[in-house]
């Protein structure tokens, strides 16, 4: 028996998001299915970050345990045939066998992208927000800096989610604008249900003028999703990368 | 009666391409059915471009003749409403009515895009071509600089194309790389059917060393389909730009 990790990245247009649904077909289902085929045994992956309906990834990562003899390293070759062009796995690696991505302190990576025009180009459509109000991108930098830090960001978690820890630390967030293009680059050690998506769905409340830089502040003490702006589309979310700590030291990737 | 420009811009990924087919949905198909419906007669658009299936638009050209009272420039707006979100209306303007957009002096921008990695992100795989071979862009440079000018582009004219004159004027080609993405800008008079595509083609041949780049000087003196490098697949390809000659002199724009 070894474990398994895989870099997954998928185009999240046709599926209901990482996780098995009853609704619609998820990401999670098609690897199962295609690795026990592959492997011709019961496989079930553990993924790190369950990604919404319409989520982008470039490199989620999940483990799953295996008994067949294929080398860990081969096995991403072998489910790039077998997968839909949609979903590709980037790189496959043997790790410990009692390394468990969710329990390993980790940082994320998430791009968030805005297409702010008063015309959304067609191809366009399924990568990026369309936004046509023009948005204020040095109002947006300096609200995000007050995102920035170890705080209770009970206010950015959608109400559906049922946590007790809202304490989240974000190590850096980076507005670049590239013609009509605003990307939001977002690190940080976790994030709640949704909460990328609110903290775009405010930043862009302030870029509008709606709200001051300064009011983040209040935001994030309130405590409360209301205080909050919207959530923002998931098209223009893609979650780049997962990084795990001392992963020299442990010889995990 | 009046004569109305509109700029066309379009994902090509589902459409059988711009032309009317019997065996699939065109742009035209679509463009001539929401006007008509629109306008309550029968509208049939002219375009400049009939670009292929899975090629993409930014700034396609058509014009049509119409007796709706509705203003030219409403009609964009209108359209959006109606069309798939795979095509939508840039602008729409009126133009003097002996206006005839490919009777008229016009250049052509097309822009080809190569992803040269070994691994291909799938949110990429409908708008640029996956190349897993590493391309030498110096070389390619040095090739595409013997096409720019006045040649007779007959080695670059799919064999299909029923096609007297087949001189054309190369006014510019910029290759760029960012990241693992290469992009080939071309400008131009006219283009052949297929022509950029067998141009990036044996571009791609010169990248990876299988062609000289002085190569290309013979391969245009031979006037022989067969001489040129395989046609590059359709999903690279977007027409970026039409323009016209004279446009402000003649308030066409």
């Amino acid at each position: 028996m070894k474990r398994v990790m895989i870099i997954v990245s998928y185009d999240g247009t046709n599926y209901c998001g990482w996780q098995i649904q009853q609704n619609g077909l998820s990401i999670e289902e098609v690897l199962n299915k295609k690795l026990s085929q592959l492997l011709n045994e019961d496989i079930r992956v553990i993924g790190v970050s369950r990604t919404d309906s319409g989520v982008h990834a470039l490199g989620n990562v999940a483990v799953f345990d295996t008994n067949a003899m294929m080398p860990a390293d081969k096995i991403s070759f072998a489910m790039n045939v077998r997968l839909p062009d949609d979903i590709k796995i980037q790189k496959s690696r043997e790790v410990p066998r009692n390394f468990h991505p969710r329990h390993v302190k980790s940082y994320k990576i998430y791009e968030y992208k805005i297409w702010n025009h008063t015309f959304l180009e067609p191809t366009k459509r399924f990568y990026s927000l369309f936004c046509y109000i023009p948005l204020d991108v040095k109002q947006m930098r300096k609200a995000a800096a007050y995102m920035v830090g170890k705080h209770d960001f009970k206010s950015f978690c959608s109400k559906k989610a049922d946590i007790v820890d809202t304490v989240r630390e974000i190590y850096s967030i980076d507005i670049r604008k590239e013609g009509n293009m605003i990307s939001i680059l977002v690190k940080g050690n976790g994030f709640l249900y949704n909460m990328i998506r609110i903290m775009v769905g405010t930043l862009m409340k302030v870029g509008m003028n709606a709200y001051e830089p300064e009011h983040v502040i209040e935001i994030i003490e309130a405590k409360n999703r209301k205080a909050a702006g919207p959530t923002a589309r998931p098209e223009g979310l893609t979650l780049v990368e997962i990084g795990f700590e001392n992963v020299e030291e442990k010889k995990i990737w």
